[in-house]
């Protein structure tokens, strides 16, 4: 580290006072399966959320699992099948999903946190009436919409200072589970916890004005033209539940989303901690 | 309900007394994965444990899922080898068994509770560093011992009134998991969180005196006796962990263990709440 | 004990969720100086309070004592002369009764209840400014009125897990004592405790539709009925201050008051946790 | 009012750091039956100890009451018979005892006080395990001694800021009420509830040196000086009980005994809150 | 002492209610720069106030400094010229007061006050931002009104039972420092921390009517008749800031303030112990 | 600000862990006077003071005040006499260091720190018995030693999350004042509040090996090492209470004094945050 001390000097006077704002609020991150698959990416991204919960901000993990989901399915020899880009869920496909998002996902994240001490602990929305669910469409099988957060045990995890790292299958009044996205959660779950902040790690740097030019990365958008943009259906593929999310969140209260690339080195810190603003960030317009 | 005043009174009478000793102590109660793939037989139980937690006794669920597990590895078409009772895990069976306890039979436990309300959660033992595990015989790949029990994430469970539901995936320190027999867990959470109670519902009537005879249930045993078992090796083929688990309990100051039927109807009131003992109660001796 | 299993688990899981729903709710239970004078009978309602108190309810008694006052006044050879059911008391007699009630009647119920452990405490109106009294008539003498009930210390033993008894001594702003009718304050106390049940065990088995018929129990009244009834007059003697109290106590939010037979074995265990009806229950019209 | 203002400031200089010392501090006040009689000092003494409790003085008074038992026993027609001092009592003469002590003494102490607002509760030695007892002698009857004292529900009220006036009725295990002497259960009250200061309101000027003389009375004596006199019995009748409640405070903790006149004018804020002495004190030998 | 006890006693038996009354209740003091500058006189108050904190009043001392400072401008050469009873105050003028009222006259306050032991604390109006000042006038230079009080660091240290003594140099938001007058900050503090009473420790008898006349002070008076005075002028030199301390005092809720001479020997005591009044008491007309 | 991404990653995940390390611990700073003579740089040192508490560390400042106090006394015509580095004081020296120090140099410090939010507040010795003084040779005159440090302000303080701005004036038993070298105090009191480190702000780069070398910092000593040297006497003039401070904390389990620049450019911030060491570190030999 060759770093000389004015610069230290000076990056660390440019931090500390976003370190002090952020101390004890929270700030909810969601990540995809995709970054989650590559095991040095997870770590870093462990490892970042270990330093934010380090200097007191209280995080919350909320993670999907698409390509995991698909892997098994195939293995079973079940094929997956979207409509308008979710995944079509018979009984057997939902008990997989399960299987999967709470019994391997999950589970690896909280191995990755709790390396470095034990810190993190797994929730699913069935446990505790975290996530009631509802029925999106009967053609999509056992595929759920938020109906509802109750976020006592996020709130009581962070009151003690832990992690709470969240899979996302929901459950109806009657206990019948439903498989939601993860987007769509984390931006409830972000509203229900007062967030000041939900970052999405994505594999984009960003939302982009032309969907065809990769650096025509929008820096800062508010709620209306994300509304527009939801009409226009001008937007990246996979994005739009993220956009729901993000209305969701700043309608609820949320200060800011951010749409930020996973493969950016410490992209969780140099957001949270420097001038640099990164990838998109989402407000509310006043 | 056909029962006269005088009877009900009695009864009444007989059980406010226990039901009062209960009332902030804590039981353990470890069901096999036999009595929970029987769907009624689930709900009962945990309806029963509804009950005992209304009355103000602290409860946790450790369950096991041995024909759960044997069924998805068979789907997977991976044989299971037994070597001592222990199931020969390598790194593929133990994500699969992961996914199946964590994933799937955890899951069923915590949606029968929460259907009468929000108060079940589930818990690994990689949560927070429950399990600290340790290979057991590399011979057996990754099945663990229990190294220690941090049962602070149980706990703080307990005194917020919850229902910790806990699956025996341990880690060690370098955030390898391992499977651990959930019979020896519950025994060592017992312990760990000073439980009065530790009740086996298993699929016996109790331990027998004489293996060929179903009536020869001992009632009472001390841990000496339970010791002298286990040298002789004079007991039931998968009772051997139950009794290591009941030792380690009763020495580590747990008040009693029970083995019972979890096919009697409502076996866990019947043996809190009256003066009928059912099965087989194991103590330390003076 | 010949009560088989399957009903002990049936009756057990009737009572507990009535137990649960009782936790630390108050429950105040008048009992007439009759019922008291049995020494049998006043054991068992003691041993019955306090298997309430032992499962979580906050029970206040208040007690009368008409047979015992009588009789002592009788060997001081005063003659006992009524008004409309009141008991014309000049100042010896208020003296005597005050003796009678709170160092005899009173003294006689704490002990049989401490015989089980250090937990009741005998309480007077005049204690504290629990009772604020006002004559009621001065041909009557020192025959008083509630006037306001500061419920402080009943509230503060009930906070302890104490059982207050209490004595229906009042007292007027000048410190002057007046003896109250028992049956009056316990409904003014229960409105000023919040309690929801109000019980009085008395010497009949309920509040009688036809007075000459003693099977005509009413099961059931509503606060308008009650008050029907007491315009009519068309009640037992001495029915009439419980009904006073009963408006009172329904009308100040106690969620239901009720009228049974102390001579029925474990009344208040019978009453309070089994879906047997006895007696008469009075509870507000809707 | 002629005090010029030079004189008070002098006497609230002395008096202020008095205050100080006192503040948070329990004096157990003992008061005659004799005394209270007189209902013109009952109300000064009721009124002195408002004082003290109104700067924070933790105040507890126990009471006697030898002249009004003995008018009941007599209108009873029962004679009382003394035996060393102690009164032999049968079963009735205890319950008429227990009648009088609890039901009206006590009664009119805790009226006087709470003439100046709700602070005062009369509790007699058998709510909550407050004296147990054992009988001193079998041809004294229901004569007790103090067993033990179990503080608890006095310290509560003192920490509640309330003042406990206490009736010296105990009760032995089985719940078996007896009379003990009101001078003995002072001391012992003092020294379970660490009193800084037991003070007996007396009908005498002190303790004398020469029984013939009233004017030799003894201003300071230590525990070693106070038991040679009890060896000698060179001392006044009635006198005894006091010095055993003396002795048994000062080894237990209590910082000085005081045995005073209740004829003096306001002589426990004399006592209390000036430089004079008055009386005999007693503290422990060095 | 020759006091005898009856004199003692009815003193004693006026002060307490007064000390009862006064309990957990604020006082603030204003002692000026003259009574400070007699040895003698400032340990007799500092005594007093120690008095006054030992039987629970919440003291608070606000200090001024005239002659102190004038003797330091002295030393340094520097003329003191006045403009309506304010000194003008160029920027060393300002240091050289600072450093008087904090470093030497509270330093001097404080000391005297610890001697009983460490409870007194020096507190400037700069610290913690408990003044916030403004420009009085550009002609007087950096003399300085009260625009905002922050009481925190005063009610802090009160309710640790902690006696703050306060100069008087606020500080406007730019943090440049003011000297504002002590008598009118002692009322804008007594006001914002709900003090009872606001007494000036002066060096005159009272409020005159008859300036010409030191026996014509006025024992009582309300806010509107001290508006007039204000308006009429009709006051002695140096009353003026005191009548404005007296009315902001009274108008922001504290009870009353009086203006009593520092030489009458334990000035303070008499003022609130005692039913003899001294000075002149205003309060709120109604 | 043209620092890349990766860079201010870099310092932040190795700044993080350190903030994180030093959240509620208690660091004590001491500045000399010549640095706070220094607008710019003693503005720099309050705002770095500033964000070190605003990352949660507890900050103490002490402050001396030489050149200032030099100045003062010029000015009054008084010279300085110095006897091996202390300043002979009389009791006029005394009266106008305490003015200069509590007066002037605290105030400017607490001024700084507070135009960033109203969080410091000036503290001397003589407040609440902080400094116990005991003289040091009757030929220096009223120059003091520590005797007994009384932490309470300072700890009571730091838990309302308040900085302590402290001046070095003790008081001895009998409220006599006394000057007390600075450096010496700052050890006893990082001593007394358990502070993890002392920094000694210095016009020096650190502890010298060879006093005509600048260039021969020692980067680390023990406190052996540190013991020899004052033996030795070979160290710089005026090095020598620091050095004392230094054996008093770390003996006294502070866990290490930095001796440090106060040139540096944010000094602290690289001291306390970086992997980079500057000046001279004092630890405890093992």
């Amino acid at each position: 580290m060759t770093e000389t001390p004015p610069a230290a000097a000076a990056i660390l006077s440019q931090a500390l006072p976003y370190i002090q704002g952020l101390r004890r609020q929270t700030v909810v991150v969601k990540t995809g399966g995709r970054a989650l698959a590559d095991d040095k990416l997870a770590r870093q991204i462990a490892g970042d959320v270990v330093l934010m919960h380090s200097v007191g901000i209280r995080c919350v993990l909320v993670h999907g699992g698409g390509p995991q989901i698909s892997e098994l399915l195939d293995r079973f020899g079940k094929a997956s099948e979207f409509t308008e880009g979710h995944r079509v869920t018979d009984a057997e496909s939902l008990e997989i999903t399960r299987m999967v998002l709470v019994g391997k996902v999950n589970r690896d994240i909280v191995r990755e946190i709790n390396r470095h001490g034990p810190i993190a602990l797994g929730v699913s929305g069935e446990d505790l009436g975290l996530i009631l669910a509802e029925q999106r469409d009967p053609e999509l099988g056992f595929v759920g919409n938020v109906k509802a957060v109750n976020p006592y045990i996020v709130e009581h995890l962070l009151a003690e200072q832990l992690i709470p790292v969240i899979s996302t299958i929901g459950a109806d009044e009657t206990g019948q589970a439903y498989n939601i996205n993860a987007d769509v959660v984390a931006g409830a779950i972000a509203g229900a916890v007062d967030a000041v902040k939900l970052i999405y790690l994505t594999d984009l740097d960003g939302l982009l004005e032309d969907l065809s030019d990769p650096d025509s990365v929008v820096a800062e958008a508010t709620d209306t033209r994300i509304e527009a943009l939801i009409e226009d259906r001008s937007i990246q593929d996979g994005m739009l539940p993220k956009l729901e999310g993000c209305l969701n969140a700043v309608r609820s209260g949320v200060g800011s989303v951010h749409i930020i690339n996973a493969m950016t080195p410490h992209a969780l810190l140099v957001e949270l901690f420097t001038d640099q603003g990164i990838g998109t960030m989402i407000t509310m317009s006043r």
